[in-house]
């Protein structure tokens, strides 16, 4: 069976699997300095945001996204005060952040300021709280960003980038890490997309072994479905300077006074549980069959 | 983008979605009294198995979907000997129950012999425990093998599924809950796949009220991912006799002496946790945006 061409279709050709969702129109298309830039509407999954002909996200599910790769990492940390996002240009981390009432300043650092722009008009939602006077957003390069920071200024960075090829390659390297590292307080929280479970595992295992080797004392990926996103199943892995894996302040998680759609206490600890072919290294279920 | 004519597409037209698996041949293919069989081979998931043009299973991620559709339910009873699978004409339900030393009968009711018959061609992974003298094959209708049932034969029913379209849909009604209750004993459990916690939330909510209607004490449902299903994220719910909501024999599932890919102690306690939309109840997460 064949789809029509009213059909967005994302194909994960290493994988030999492909995601499509049917289209009513293109709202927007554009070719920024950096990457090819459309906006879908879509017949079930509302509007849909590519880069590069690869979905970044869909207004029915992008929920699950920007709660597990924020709330975790900002629960995981005792005050978080100062946090960074790198990429996140669709400001949906930056909007799950500033729902902590304790986060004074968020900086966010995406290069590509024209994503932020076509966000602000076709994804308002979630560009709901860039006029916080706690967000600043800055359209520069992340790397340089993170290297020119003051050591300890940030409690918690969120890696909320795209797949590791091409230029978001580098944001997946130890040096990076390192530099992270730096940039942390000494109770400072890293945390970074990381793949799918299903078709990426090893390289899960291999950003902890990086973040353990540029410094960082403990390592915990997180695990939560992404139906948009290759495989439908998605993961963070977080990364402690001061080594407390897995505690997190569950009673304030319990009694956050801000809504989600996906996120609680229970889902928090719930997705910190690794599937028995992580638990044992493998980073992949086998070979198929 | 456009998809040719050798990938394998499955349209969720309701959901406005579809995915698509690349495939090399197809192995298989024929119409039973019941419907359309085929097995393909694809590039990056093994083998395909479809009935009526729906994924059924892949060889890469099917084992998901059978651990947490038997072990869950199994741990959850003190000690259940007598086990019924209702469908799963794969086996590979069969094949998770018998891993369980105390299992001394495994009934499966398959109304369409032809699919056995080509899973043990196709799939021999899957019916590996086929001969095992616990383990009884029955090619017939499953509800009339559970009204016919005497009281209290079994300790854990499983029903393992298609969709609930046509046949199919009267698997996800009251009066046969209310027949698997009376199979079931003081202790039983009934475990159904209940669809896409994404798509089908609601229905999930709608399952679980009829098992109580049919006379169950609790209920709970258990989400995991499963690539190869509609969004990538599908959920079982089980219906208990005595109530026991939650309670499971963890000690046991520590320490179990078979070899699993996705369950394991923690995560059965981890799929148990309800995503904060389906635990206020709303069935789904937010009208799409």
């Amino acid at each position: 069976m064949t789809l029509d061409d009213s059909w967005f279709t994302e194909i994960y050709d290493e994988q030999g699997a492909a995601f499509s969702l049917s289209t009513t129109s293109r709202l927007h298309e554009e070719r920024s300095t950096y990457q090819h830039i459309e906006v879908f509407e879509t017949r079930g999954f509302g509007r849909l945001l590519t880069l590069d002909g690869m979905v970044m996200l869909t207004g029915r599910d992008n929920f699950i996204y920007h709660e597990m790769m924020t709330h975790p990492a900002l629960f995981s940390h005792a005050a978080p005060k100062k946090v960074l996002i790198i990429g996140g240009g669709d400001c949906g981390c930056l909007l799950e952040v500033l729902k902590h009432p304790g986060v004074e300043r968020a900086d966010l650092a995406d290069i590509d300021e024209r994503v932020t722009r076509v966000c602000e008009q076709y994804f308002p939602e979630l560009c709901a709280s860039n006029d916080d006077p706690r967000a600043f957003l800055n359209f520069a390069d992340g790397i340089k960003w993170v290297e020119d920071a003051p050591g300890g200024a940030y409690d918690v960075i969120i890696i909320d980038s795209t797949d590791p090829v091409g230029q978001a390659a580098r944001l997946f390297a130890q040096e990076f890490y390192a530099a992270c590292f730096h940039a942390l307080g000494a109770d400072g929280i890293l945390v970074v997309q990381s793949e799918s479970p299903l078709f990426h595992g090893e390289l899960i295992h291999a950003i902890a072994g990086r973040m353990r080797g540029a410094g960082f004392a403990s390592t915990e990926s997180l695990y939560y479905p992404q139906c948009s996103y290759p495989s439908g199943w998605w993961s963070a892995t977080m990364a402690r300077r001061d080594g407390r894996r897995h505690w997190f302040r569950e009673s304030d998680a319990g009694a956050k006074r801000f809504a989600t759609r996906y996120y609680n206490a229970g889902i928090h600890r719930a997705a910190l549980t690794e599937p028995e072919f992580m638990a044992q290294g493998a980073g992949r279920p086998d070979a198929p069959r």
